[in-house]
């Protein structure tokens, strides 16, 4: 047919602004603020997906992946989603119907993790704790001896407690009870003490949005060679197209093999991110984190406010202050927003209207923002008694 | 434990330089050049994922893409992830095990429809015909006669071949059928005629990289009301977390729920993208994609190159082909990208070695783009026989 002859509907060809939106400080759980190297880098032009300069870059990006995870695993790349794709590549990549997991859940990912490994068909049991708190070594050891699982799953960072789950002695546990350990290392990556290889860590996933800086949409997922081995074992079909890391390892590999096109600027952008963390290195990176995290507590504690966290596992990336009594957790919310362009967000799930989560992450975290906050969240909470 | 106690491996802490590629002429079959004003763009600051103008911004792209897509669909939303994410979002959530799905199979992306929709446990029947062939309407009637299938799988504009599958009256065969109408329009939407309400496509899903001129990392997806029935009336959970469209209709939708974190910057690309449809209008944009395409199949013509689709099928967006009798595949395309930084590819699977692929999408859909790959393709050519 003629192109002159289709009646076009014109109803949904609304007018638009050129794009534009008010500065916002971005002190939530995520994402924080990009940096803008990060943008900048995102803007370069494009190249295509087997292009001989991108396959070089993404030879960086693994390597520098490995530099923040502290990891020499091979294994080591971006997937093209946000940090749940990369939560969900590793259980659908792992699980075969009918195998077990333990999962560790303290938190609203703990929860989420779950939910994923129920739909890959495995048998899953969970180890529970008050959301704020964490796994001792001889819980972990119990679970393990009770329930037998082929995958451990641990949070690392619980984005919605803000609690720092210890790993010492897990990883050795885990190979004396021939499982698997994944850790979910979304809020710790780039930010908060992480030594994936030597805490014997096997499947680590992150994000891109919160300590490292670059905008959502990439997520770091690294499999060992434990992992590794399970996944060449599998008798089915990873049963998710998309997240196959069987295909997708041919691509990251030596072969090159297309199999979906890569997200070429978002790629740009985490290897920049992953630039300036390997520039500032990670000892100054996690120093930093922890020196401005405590200055924020001791402002928090000046006003009163306690933190929900215990300071023994606190993370330095993610305080969640508890909302005091009298005071309108919406209200104060929306007037950091309205009056200061400050995002904090609420508690989820259980810790819902009880606390606030507060993120100083990647260069976010710094002097300056700390201060901001502490005077911006005075005038809030002085005007928002309910 | 203190920061400084940790050892740090430093292997991998490697120097890289400033981000920087060689401008390339993206002439294959995507990812396009990206609209410098789309670049721009996405270097915005960040604002969150439930900030109110993020939202706003949401809505501005829903209506936009429906203008797109010439479709009145509410539930039409961009996936967070490449094409191919979108093409499993469709399938994941229309399948339940044991539904029966017929897919027209006449290039690579028809295959990758078969692989995905097995894996979510559909009896999965083919209709097949040569690669570069479309369906005519009576192989369809006799398909849909023969399976009854609960969906149809059809690919509208084969990026493997070149070849534009007609819609007429299919709509009208499945509604008969009882069957969901399933249109794969990665390489139409933005520069081909498609109208889906017209042409009663229930599902549709697309890339951004193509015919848009925005970076890969987000997917357009749109679901019409028998489709939404049909995932209403779900006994079983979708098979597949991240693209569970069920959670996600409440972040689309008045509810704004949190399922993951948007990828914020895509999303401002993905906007300016269809801002820039939406100012030229689909009517002068499709005009000018064949005008285009025309003007590089005289030209090819005039170089003795024979186009592998014939004439009436043979998509303007994407066009294969032949390479003649004693010309190194290889070699033309390696000097293309060597000498004049014009990226074209080879073919895909049945037509590898067979047809070079040749996209003029969106903006590179224009004169010079024409002038220069048919002068650097003769000389390419002529320095490389066998």
């Amino acid at each position: 047919m003629e192109i002159e002859h289709y009646v076009i509907n014109e109803t949904h060809r609304i007018q638009t602004q050129q794009l534009d939106v008010y500065p916002r400080f971005l002190f939530g759980p995520g994402p924080s603020n990009a940096h803008p190297r990060i943008l900048q880098a995102m803007s370069m032009r494009m190249v295509g997906h087997l292009d001989p300069q991108f396959l070089a870059l993404m030879d960086e990006i693994q390597e520098l992946l490995r530099y923040a995870w502290q990891t020499d695993n091979r294994f080591t790349i971006p997937v093209s989603g946000t940090g749940s794709a990369a939560m969900e590549a590793s259980l659908a990549n792992l699980i075969e119907p009918g195998d077990k997991i333990l999962v560790g859940v303290n938190g609203y990912f703990g929860n989420r993790m779950v939910d994923m490994a129920e739909r890959y068909g495995a048998e899953v049991h969970q180890l529970r704790c008050p959301w704020g708190e964490v796994f001792s070594l001889e819980e972990i050891r119990q679970g393990l001896e009770k329930y037998r699982p082929a995958i451990l799953g641990l949070v690392h960072a619980e984005t919605s407690t803000g609690a720092c789950q210890p790993f010492d002695g897990i990883g050795d546990l885990c190979r004396q009870y021939d499982c698997l350990l994944l850790a979910d290392t979304v809020t710790s990556l780039g930010g908060v003490p992480l030594l994936l290889d030597a805490w014997k860590i096997d499947v680590a996933y992150s994000g891109s949005q919160k300590c490292l800086n670059c905008p959502p949409g990439i997520a770091p997922l690294t499999l060992g060679d434990r992992a590794l081995a399970k996944l060449k074992k599998r008798k089915s079909k990873v049963a998710n197209w998309y997240l196959d890391m069987t295909m997708l390892m041919n691509y990251w590999g030596e072969n090159r093999t297309y199999h979906h096109t890569a997200p070429i600027n978002m790629n740009y952008g985490l290897r920049e991110a992953l630039r300036i963390v390997a520039e500032e290195g990670l000892e100054a990176r996690w120093k930093r984190h922890q020196t401005i995290a405590q200055s924020l507590w001791d402002g928090l504690a000046e006003m009163d406010l306690a933190c929900h966290v215990a300071r023994e596992y606190r993370l330095p990336s993610l305080t969640t202050v508890v909302i005091p009594e009298g005071v309108d957790d919406k209200a104060v919310r929306q007037r950091l927003l309205k009056e200061f362009n400050i995002e904090i967000a609420g508690g989820l799930g259980e810790l819902s209207g009880k606390v606030w989560r507060v993120g100083l992450m990647g260069f976010n975290s710094r002097s300056a923002s700390v201060a901001l906050l502490l005077s911006a969240l005075k005038i809030a909470i002085a005007g928002a008694g309910k």
